[in-house]
């Protein structure tokens, strides 16, 4: 994480305002926590649904290195021209981190390639327990985390979640109410990284986690672009005699 | 291939009708020469992009167990709901196989996530040499062919090919003029199974080859259904007491 | 698994001879239990530890297509030639299925080039549940096979798995005690496949649950050698004039 | 490349002292070359074959992120005990680079779980041309590299090369005889990882190439230990009250 990266939190930033739980556990929206747990050599900005263009320009996605996304309820407010938008950002480099129910936002479901769907449990009144466990021990996603992360309250996502494989499993959870999922998932798109983590339902606490901040924060600088050459596409002239 | 499968074959069927040079090679179409060559256990039909839904009815596709799709010039011809009708039913479980020039297709597009942009020549007027080494020997894909596959005159296709990470590499093409190509991917999407196979340009005799025919037809044997349960997806009841 | 394959299992075979609780359930060895749910288009034999050559001679393995490996407390008596034969059988295109215990056997750590270490509970009296989770549907391996099988009484075997990562995941189990493993796993080396698959404690009836035995007899189908070209290795005369 | 990191350059050294054109080329050895090239953040120190304990100490190891290794014609003379000690070094957190014809190496074998084995090819008097295509742009390793690294003198290595499926192929390359190459292959094993690189053949001077030389120095800082908890092994007492 020693290394500066120029990161754009963007949150639907609905729930918060509408939902007297969510404020009250997020009354400045979950992008602030999770921002102000970024390292200090990160540069933050956020963007939200309600702005113009989402907050995300062409210009300010220039200038992101890794594009956070948390939404859920307004997946489908999400303007199509963003969305393609953001999807030749990433293939051009860009990382994104997609968190919890991002798992149904569009933009998360193009790069995929599959529905994404996934089996889910609200447990009333405090969701219940899951345990994250690593099994990449080694991965830079998992830099300083110890042998699982453990959180008493949150939703249940559970297997067949419906994902191509991914390029490398990181974490997966158990729920005490006795479903797995593969719960830190790692894929190359074009070259652009992206990765999925599942904690973070609204209406807990998620994000004030110090290993859940620890997670992001890595994933942020694993995911940051690797300045390579761009692939040049089309008509090619031979490079042999032929 | 000793298994009974359901093929439908589609072309768009249009090379054909309109440049002489294909008209000689493939009179009746590239899918009659490709359905010829299936074994005899196996069910082929044939749809075209002029046909009435492309030849694609949604009681067609739940007939076909395996898809074989060749497309060029009239990808965006093809309607949009028609690809969404296939995508869903390569998730529930019907293979998939792309050929050549289908790397542009819709629906390939969709279930890759990525751009499927490559670098391309077509060397005149006979082409190049393309050889096709096999990298995953013992694969299903490959029963009965050697260490490679020799075709004389082809289009050449070069890296980077914007394709996510295949599940499972099995051929690398060697070309001529310098370049290599990933050039036999295997994909899983939802419950289906996707393969790319390269070779096929419309002006040469590709698919009259044995052994691009043994590869496409040990790829529909490969790509065929599996009665797996369906996967339930949703708001689920906890299996443990919480 | 219409196919004919041969198969031989393996059985360290010693447990059913000394403990009174193993011998109780499985009077006949855990071999026979599974050779009996083969299906009948399979030709089954067995080989024990206690066998010359461990029943394991070259003419054996040269008339064996898949071979299925139980072992436990005595992995350290296999002969290292007899692992070596086995070894450079399935990179020949030998199919070999590991079960439970055999994650420590001398051939399945040399296949995977690591240590194959886990965490292990024997919950006594009766050990905990398991509930099988697949994460692969639509692959040949959970044909006929439910969204999970659930065991009542099982050892743990938890995270971290010290595996390679596998080529396909198709399993991923729940343990009551709090543990996720991922229990059902592909590979491939040289022209051979391998797959790993957790249950079976030997004081626990588990062989005789019909999924188990279905999984099995479906791994056994997908670990059938192809016949495709050998590789040659070696001085390569020029293909192309240099 | 930004980050500290303690690199030992492993070379078996012997073609430098006994063969003239080698000794022309690599006065004083390869290793040197190649450490001279690394990153002024890198703490280069050099071991070779006819040190002691081959110069690989329990204590060099242990002071040692990621190790390098050159070897051709005297694999043999590698101790066992050394290689077992390289080996538990590499699944507890230290990066391995092998090089060329390291590929026959005690160490790579052992880690692979495979023969290794592949197609070679030195034509004379000066090799052939080799074209390392990047088929993963956007990996670490690939920082500062174009669309390909072209060498007018190498040894041809061509497929079927016998290792595991890579988890992540960045390069492959193109020789001018016909055959193709995985020749830029990325493993995890426990909590190591393992980056083959091809290039390098004792009697040409790859070492002094400049993308050469960044690709190794890339994928030093890529394979660099990550701090994350190691796993425990053995018999675990339960989370959850079972």
């Amino acid at each position: 994480m020693n290394r500066s990266v120029k990161v754009t939190i963007w949150n639907e930033f609905r729930h918060e305002k509408t939902n007297e739980k969510v404020m009250q556990v997020y009354p400045q929206g979950m992008h602030t926590v999770i921002g102000q747990a970024m390292p200090e050599n990160y540069t933050v900005t956020y963007a939200a649904l309600d702005e113009e263009e989402h907050g995300l320009t062409e210009e300010r996605l220039q200038e992101t290195d890794v594009l956070i996304w948390w939404g859920h309820v307004a997946h489908d407010e999400v303007d199509d021209r963003i969305v393609q938008r953001v999807y030749e950002r990433v293939l051009k480099g860009m990382g994104l981190i997609v968190l919890h129910s991002g798992h149904f936002s569009k933009i998360f479901k193009k790069l995929m390639g599959t529905s994404c769907d996934l089996k889910w449990r609200e447990h009333e009144p405090n969701g219940e327990r899951e345990r994250l466990w690593v099994v990449r021990p080694g991965h830079p996603i998992v830099e300083g985390i110890g042998e699982y992360i453990q959180l008493e309250n949150e939703e249940m996502y559970g297997e067949h979640f419906d994902i191509p494989q991914p390029d490398e499993l990181v974490f997966t959870s158990w729920f005490q109410g006795g479903e797995v999922f593969r719960s830190g998932c790692c894929w190359n798109r074009g070259q652009g990284k992206v990765f999925y983590f599942r904690p973070g339902h609204e209406t807990f606490p998620t994000y004030f986690n110090k290993d859940v901040q620890r997670v992001i924060a890595n994933a942020v600088g694993w995911a940051a672009p690797v300045a390579s050459a761009a692939p040049v596409y089309g008509n090619a002239k031979p490079l042999e005699n032929i």
